[in-house]
């Protein structure tokens, strides 16, 4: 959708993130989508929804399936999702294995509960890199402070000298937020690592009075929590885990604009390792990882207010709102992974703040 | 700012919310302001800041203090905000008690001291009115759901006829995230009822080693937390409120767009007594509620991401990104307020929901 | 909506501009919407649609009706919007002079009709407001590189001290915008300056055959422009405007951001008088005009998405996406006013830029 | 970035455009950047800033020149830009050739110069596409109306049944704002087709005095426009551009929403061929590209503030702000081809609009 940043050699290396784009390519989706039906179909024969032999022979056969990439695109456009093609070849694969399997395939469920549930297999494991990546950076910033204890800076406020303080301070309001973000982010995981089933109109329908005990064993194979209730209209969670990302961009942004302001010649406040060059002026020394915080902070809140447009969820199941989503929140989190990243990698980089003793 | 939707008579009623107004006026304003003096100069006393004596007499003169209105103004552009004006004020009125006192008004305290506060206290006070009113509604729909108990339902997915489904679950996916809302805001609250004292440039220097005692004294007198640190830069919290303003009204705003959708004749899945009238069409019926709830909610998801722009505040204090959340979090806290009154509203209008038997 | 900004003697100077203002207020409503009621008759008359000589009667009936507001106040939550009960009030006024009158008031219109057209007269009288203020500072920045012609500054780019560059070349990127907007300002008045004239929904239907004479008529008297047809549910016109005053106060957000970066101690780029006091550092000069350009910027900057969201306006009406462009144009249109008056103030207070000859 | 919409086979066809995306490549990148060095050298020979033989003899050195691109991704988090590698390589490659052939590489230009003009030639390229398409489309309703002529329909206003009207009303509101945004693209390309050309810091001092002469040159080579000056700092382009982009998008959307509303089974205001199909329920038809439309139009409406908030660009180069607008505005550019694109198909695949004679 943006060439440019997603592919184009001159541009992309700027945003990636590995680790997390790993988690959105198609290999992933694929894993997650057969996953899914796997369990789906245990979890159908252990609670009886399904004939328990069926079951078995079933989750065999489908344990080699392979989707053909080429029919799921040419019907992604009709269908405005890849899972009625992907669950059709789905059948037909196991259909080579006998003709009674194909009915033991997507008991119950629809395309959200899939889509939905890979998202959330997704964003758990994001989660995992976002904990780790800002329990290292809480650590930088804490060695930071150490190095730099007994060092003094003038403090600016509105852009102006103020008083002098020590270096400490403005460090420690870098840390904090950090710190309450992982916080955050300990109590927001069970809030969106949610398990989605619902069937076709989202009550569990086809399933039930089954269903509740399916979804229990589902979410349990899956590694997810399991809601009262299917959440396929209730998008409070993606909504909130969006506030998330975009806070802690922006707080890693307050400490990029910091350092883009500290290491302006004539203020000196900073000194760091590394700097970008320019094709025209070989003497600079740009605080490029510095700006990418505050534009990785700045785009990442303007996607936010999608994730909060798309709350207004017609009905049982909205296409124009979900498929915004997927637009924006896995952008978001790319971008989130990508600045802790380069957080570490420029609090790590400083050298100086301030000067020993009082500041001028 | 706004004058159309602030004053105007024909417009300004639509989005009216008294109850939150009244915290964010003058009056309010001068309130906060005087508390936040006389429990700084008693608590700076209570821990020997200043001479106790001094202390209690300072307070026993503020006590009377109305700020001259037209000097606040005057005063405005030129400072950028209305403390350093009334704290002149204060102090010269404060003299006229005796010449010492004006040195035991406002110690160690600073203009964001005062200005966050204040805002500290309203967004407590917003708070007590949201868990009512979110309290009022949940009970509301849960008559609702009561009421329509054996009614049925046609299921919409994608605005299409789906499937059949009780009329209780589409009321159940409305409750769902109301619920979850209201335990987000007890667990959000200890997070934004918050003091601020920082002084000048955030690291209470000029009342320590007393300053940190001072915060918790200062805390308690005004029934607010007591953060570790000052916050004057750190704005996660105001971010994360603002999160939690948009997704309440998002969560209300999809009843409302389901309504206006169920509502159209040739759908008429619902009925409610009164509606809108048109200057030109007598006959008509219209969901003026149920849109205004839609209106809201696209209103505020717009507002949110300037309070995460804001979060990149530079250094000790960024003047414009601090005042841009005195435009975006008041319309944010008032359009929340209206939308969770018209969400109710809305809801006891309601007279039936699909039907009794089965769905066409 | 948000009395801090509108109404907080505290607050609302620092946003207030009087004159546009003064366009949304209750009274240009109530002169706008009789102006046009008196208009439609006269041109409904002249055009056949209603005899010559009762329009005559009704037109000198209706000169001196006032509204009574608090019955407006009363309707207004129910009709979503004032129309209905004004032309109440109006047909009850006339009727006072004959049972026949009442029949000859709003012909053929709807409540679209009124309040899109009372839009439109507020956005001409600002137009001419904005053309004045942008000449007059264009004039300033001209006096300005005239005053520094032969100052010299260091270029910052990535904010690091790059080349030395003439302190004119800077004023110029400054100024070259403004004549743009000015420019484009010219071209997009006929775009924006439109009678709205539509009907209940939006065909003209009520006051065809003569309805397009109709409008033409009404367009002159009013001194619009006269659209080919109804432009009820095609929101482009406000779409793109809100973006031209987006576009400006992103401009002069550039110029108070370079200002704020300026005027640093250690930089020392730019001299100025005035500059705002703090309640607790006697010594600092706030550059407080210069950050309100930046909070502006950013504002109408986030308000612009949500009149292109509104651009998605079902059917023949949107009452929910109407009524969201209340709530945003109105203040987008106030904070470009106030930000073309503070940015002249800003350019006159400077008295240094660079210094002469070489930059250090 | 978003590799779920860039790359995942299961969800990027839905938002692909391949004519627009080609735009972006790195193919794109690597010709348009080369053609700008040759056109550079060429035209600074020609003004006599560099020896003719000697551009003569670079500008045939560089004719086969291939970037070798792991060398560019290596430095391009450091220098945060691929030009200055870029242009490392180039030097190195006509080097070869002759030693002083490197000084004739990149004469008086910057890194700013070859992207903004590369986005510049991007731009030029999709107005192309864009002009077509909006074209296509506007004889696709034209088609429709003349189909549909003698139809009728019931309008609804804030969603209720209102007035029958003609189809071709319903029509005719959708296909103006198409003509409106065809017009205003024919107006705004020359303000945004326009040839960077500045220096390192925007004034051409190292090229000067020719560097006026060569600007003309290089742009006529180009094929771009030759503006008065850089417009380095000057985004005021890029931001109307975006948002002339979101307003045909939300023109789109309006008309994706219309029809999502028109065949809800009760309404049945339309019919269609094709239709999206359900893993879960075969009977649906569901309005997939309608609905696409919607989001696609929400997608760039959130998108819009962005190019706005990058307008505040500091001093003579915002790494920061320039950074975001390629994060933004080649994604807005993709959707609008895509949504153009989906909207003919979508126009097309219409067989009934109302229903001849009266209105239900």
């Amino acid at each position: 959708m943006n060439p440019l940043t997603a592919t184009n050699p001159f541009f992309a290396g700027l945003f990636a993130d590995d680790d997390i784009a790993a988690l959105f390519s198609g290999t992933a989706t694929a894993r997650a989508f057969l996953a899914y039906e796997i369990a789906l179909t245990q979890a159908a024969s252990q609670v009886g929804l399904i004939d328990r032999e069926l079951g078995q022979r079933t989750v065999a056969a489908m344990a080699d399936f392979k989707p053909e990439m080429e029919g799921l695109r040419s019907n992604l456009p009709t269908d405005g999702l890849a899972v009625p093609g992907y669950v059709r070849q789905l059948k037909a694969h196991v259909g080579h294995m006998g003709a009674d399997l194909a009915g033991a395939v997507h008991p119950g469920a629809t395309s959200q509960d899939l889509i939905d549930t890979s998202m959330s297999l997704a964003i758990r494991a994001a989660n995992d890199i976002y904990q780790t990546r800002l329990t290292t950076l809480i650590t930088a910033l804490e060695a930071l402070a150490e190095a730099q204890a007994d060092h003094r800076m003038m403090a600016r406020t509105r852009m102006q000298a103020a008083l002098p303080i020590d270096a400490c301070h403005r460090i420690a309001t870098w840390v904090a937020p950090c710190r309450r973000q992982l916080d955050r982010l300990r109590r927001l995981r069970p809030e969106v690592e949610l398990l989605q089933f619902g069937g076709p109109v989202g009550d569990r329908q086809r399933s039930q009075p089954q269903g509740d005990a399916l979804a229990a064993a589902l979410a349990q194979q899956l590694g997810l929590q399991n809601p009262a209730q299917s959440w396929h209209t209730e998008r409070d969670g993606p909504a909130l885990y969006a506030g998330w990302l975009s806070a802690v961009t922006g707080t890693l942004g307050k400490i990029g604009q910091d350092i883009c302001l500290m290491v302006q010649q004539g203020i000196d406040a900073l000194e760091q390792t590394g700097g970008g060059g320019s094709s025209a002026m070989a003497h600079k020394q740009n605080p490029v990882t510095a700006e990418l915080l505050v534009t990785l902070a700045r785009y990442n809140a303007g996607q936010l207010p999608l994730m909060h447009q798309a709350l207004v969820h017609e009905q049982e199941r909205s296409g124009a709102m979900w498929t915004l989503e997927w637009m924006v929140l896995p952008a978001m989190m790319t971008c989130t992974g990508a600045a802790l990243a380069l957080a570490t990698t420029q609090i790590e980089a400083i050298t100086r703040i301030g000067s020993p003793g009082d500041a001028a």
